[in-house]
């Protein structure tokens, strides 16, 4: 038996009961307090932080060829100067071929418990900082972000993924005795030994924005079933991936293991390498988290692989009616503020019937709500304090251009423009507030696809019902993570749940007073996999039983088969 | 709760039980003997066979256009005259889209209990003796292995993938509660309901020689998940699957349900509609059993499906020893002659070091091991009643000339020539007795490949380890479905069973005393997916979990939502 999977064993027990039951539930800090963690943890981090700026990160990868490093902080608008090793990729699934060998055969409580470590350490609040001080100044997150939602958030999504695949491996048993009479003859008795097979070497693919919360759910998942793990990280941020990379190499290598079976291909923005992986030979299995277009070509182009994509879609809201206003208009807008809109599970369209809708308030003309749908942003971003900490930066300069384009294009729509809030702590913060416009339902080439970053659509419907085809509409055609309906009205919501789901698209009724992009691990299925927005759940059975296979050897009882 | 389902509970419970577990269990008769049936269910069943030929299949179909029917018993060499509607494949697609509306919302149990009451029926003596009568007449199966196969076995392979199904859905709970704090806001509850949403049309396309074998796992699988099913026979094999089809749409009728969730399309050999069917626009799900070459075009053509393939391959055998030399050659000549080799597990290629092998009897000569394998042979075949029982009819008479084509080209190396068995009952039957061939190792562009029907080779190899090269070899370039070793050395099947697994086939050690083609339901995984004869295992977690997807609804706990 396994130490680590003795140890872990509780914690993984209540991973499982967990999914079965889909309550709230952590097994990691969620806050940075100091209340909590004391004051040295993170300046020492702060300080690692420093000491890795302008130098090679240090790690080794087999087959190194050179380095690369292209990271620049949307905070300091500074090259972070932090170079990772390119490799020769060749070289690299030769070593992770030869690493799969001996991992294939070690036991599932071996795996688990090595999986369950590298969650642990990663857990740690000393390289929760760490990982936060990183992704600040990679990812473009406020410090509550990265430190929360790229820390326990994401962790949680990798032992939920762990989970899962633990479940569906102690699902086949390790020897059965078989025994039955075929007609007339002596009892056959036989016994029989089933061997789980892993599938062969993993790519994962990480974005930008949120590296780890889908990076640790598909790692943990081909890991745990015995696949060797190449990882791809975004040429922009790739020092949290490069961090828990070693932070998983070092848990192999004290564990007896060969620190091989994760690996990690950095390269840069103008020579990317992923297609040259995805499409390599040995490459059994894909996951991709990114833009939709990318995500789509990968499904449809490399059958060689099992894939499993998250990408994104046009997320809506479709406004019926009210009885808490203020509240509804303070959750979208808290949507569209929340990391700069970069979210996967950001807001995006915003449909409200052209003649108003009813509130606690009384009537609400359409004006009305845009109106109040700005303030609320407004209100939210008034101190630059809480705009850092709920916008952070945008992760890629680029965003700007977009913004501007469609804010130009569309001036007279314009109900709230975009601009910089200032950063109280660093004045080059790449920071923007959300650009909002007010479009009729009939534009939909402007706001039936995803415009990534803080741009959003108050779009003008006919009624709720009509809103309801065209946002259900969107979803079919170019994808949805979330979807949110507000309605006093129980048969619109039951129309609303139906039409939605007949979509692909998962529903939340009447969100208020809680930040609406939050996908809850253990409890929220993530992506549906019914509409464009990606084919994987992030977790599920379904996410971890293909990424083994089965073989089997039967023999005679008491005939000693070694 | 669905009455049906409570009413067969307690049998999807031992199923589960038997999965788990892996231990030998039916929950059908297998035996068509009159000390159990009495005489007047199997007269009845002949009865009512006559009755069908030589018109129109009492069934209708959505789209119906005009029938066809092409269908020649193996054993009289007559026209069955039976015909099968065509159809519009427009309006049956149209048809299984609305079934499968209501289907997809109705609950788990409801389907499962209707998919376990089909099976119940399909398991009635009254109901097994009239499909092997059908069976016997279409796949030109003997009737004992039309009744066991066909029957008993086939059904048990379906409760198995009924019951994986049960366990993959299960495991999704139908509502959760959720609470949590964020920040200093008031606690949020949330109330979150979960939905399964089957993934869309599935077709099944049944094989000549069983169809029910593979067929009922994949029908099960879909419907119970939800998924409407279309069935492709193949038009020398429609009679059998005309019959269950009946069956299943009259159990779905009498429950209230929309009998177009399981349909079939009949066609011509000359004319198929395979191909349109598989690559339509709503096909969501394609489970395939056929050959090889077709198979393989599926699964890198249609990747608009899910695709599960169960197809065919180069079985071996490796002797490097054996303790029971009569046991073992008794064990492999069943395995040619059963069904006249004609089964996804039917042994091919025989592996036999040319400088002999160590046996209980003393040393014995590859020559020696040839005539004793001979000799087993037509031991077996001695009684005309016994090689009837044994080898049934040849499905397609286009066989003949693939044994005569291989014989006469290699005429040197026929050890043991095919001829027909005088079959006691039907003086045309289509029977053919194995041709062996003795070859060397080098030539494998003779035996590495498929040869359907019972033509194999014992092959002289330099060793055994080199024995063991070459057909694992084998496996990973045209797969296989079993794989034998027979060794009274343990290092040898340790090396063996480490070859064999890691070119991803299973492995069954020293067989004798028993049918070695065998594949138990509840306890063999039967394909492992990881060489090319086929992608899917029937039944694991993987065959079922991806046939439907999550959706869920979220809103504020006490918040009425319909």
């Amino acid at each position: 038996m396994s130490e680590l999977f003795n140890r872990h064993k509780p914690l993984l027990e209540k991973a499982i009961d967990a999914c079965d039951k889909r309550y709230s539930w952590t097994a990691f800090p969620e806050s940075p307090s100091s209340k909590i963690h004391g004051t040295e943890i993170p300046a020492a981090a702060k300080t690692q932080f420093a000491e890795l700026l302008g130098k090679p990160f240090p790690i080794k990868m087999p087959g190194m060829i050179s380095t690369v490093g292209e990271e620049v902080s949307p905070f300091t608008e500074k090259a972070l100067g932090i170079t990772y090793p390119t490799v020769d990729i060749e070289v690299l699934f030769e070593s992770a071929k030869k690493a799969r060998v001996n991992w294939g055969r070690t036991s599932i409580e071996e795996r688990v418990g090595i999986c369950l470590e590298m969650l642990h350490r990663l857990g740690q609040p000393e390289s929760l900082f760490l990982n936060a001080d990183a992704t600040v100044h990679t990812a473009g997150q406020s410090f509550i972000m990265a430190f929360a939602g790229c820390g326990a958030n994401a962790l949680d999504r990798g032992m939920e993924a762990l989970a899962y695949a633990y479940k569906a491996m102690s699902d086949v048993p390790v020897t059965a005795r078989w025994e039955r009479r075929f007609g007339a003859a002596p009892e056959t008795r036989l016994e029989k030994r089933y061997r789980l097979v892993p599938r062969g070497t993993a790519i994962v693919v990480t974005c930008a924005t949120f590296p780890q919360w889908n990076g640790y759910p598909a790692i943990m998942a081909s890991l745990a079933t015995g696949n060797p793990v190449i990882i791809k990280p975004h040429p922009k941020t790739t020092l949290p991936v490069a961090l828990f990379v070693r932070t998983m190499r070092e848990v192999l290598e004290v564990s007896g293991h060969d620190p091989n079976l994760v690996t990690m291909v950095a390269d840069t923005c103008e020579k990317p390498a992923t297609i040259e992986l995805l499409q390599h030979r040995e490459t059994a299995i894909i996951d991709f988290t990114g833009g939709p277009v990318f995500g789509r070509w990968i499904e449809e182009n490399c059958h060689n692989a099992l894939v499993y994509t998250e990408t994104a879609g046009c997320n809506s809201v479709v406004i019926e009616s009210t009885d808490d206003l203020a509240g509804m208009c303070a959750a979208i807008a808290h949507s569209l503020c929340q990391a700069s809109a970069q979210m996967c599970t950001s807001v995006q369209n915003i449909f409200v019937p052209r003649d108003g809708i009813e509130t606690n308030e009384g009537y609400a003309s359409f004006d009305q709500v845009c109106n109040r749908l700005v303030s609320a942003v407004d209100q939210l971003l008034e101190s630059p304090k809480q705009a850092a900490y709920l916008c952070g930066t945008l992760v890629d300069g680029k965003i700007y251009k977009a913004i501007d384009e469609i804010a130009t294009a569309n001036s007279g729509s314009v109900i709230r423009e975009s601009g910089s809030y200032k950063h109280p702590e660093y004045r080059n913060a790449r920071t923007a507030t959300p650009l909002v416009l007010k479009v009729d339902a009939e534009e939909r080439l402007l706001y039936g696809q995803e415009h990534f970053g803080p741009i959003s659509f108050v779009i003008a419907s006919d009624n709720a019902d009509h809103a309801l085809q065209r946002a259900t509409q969107d979803v079919r055609e170019h994808g949805a993570i979330t979807s949110h309906v507000y309605s006093t009205d129980n048969s619109f919501i039951e129309r609303a749940e139906n039409a939605y789901h007949a979509a692909g698209a998962s529903l939340a009724c009447n969100l208020v007073g809680m930040p609406i992009n939050f996908a809850a691990a253990y409890s929220d299925f993530h992506v549906t996999g019914l509409n464009p927005a990606g084919n994987a759940c992030l977790a599920d059975l379904a996410f971890v039983t293909s990424r083994f296979r089965i073989v089997q050897t039967k023999f005679p009882a008491g005939n000693q088969v070694a």
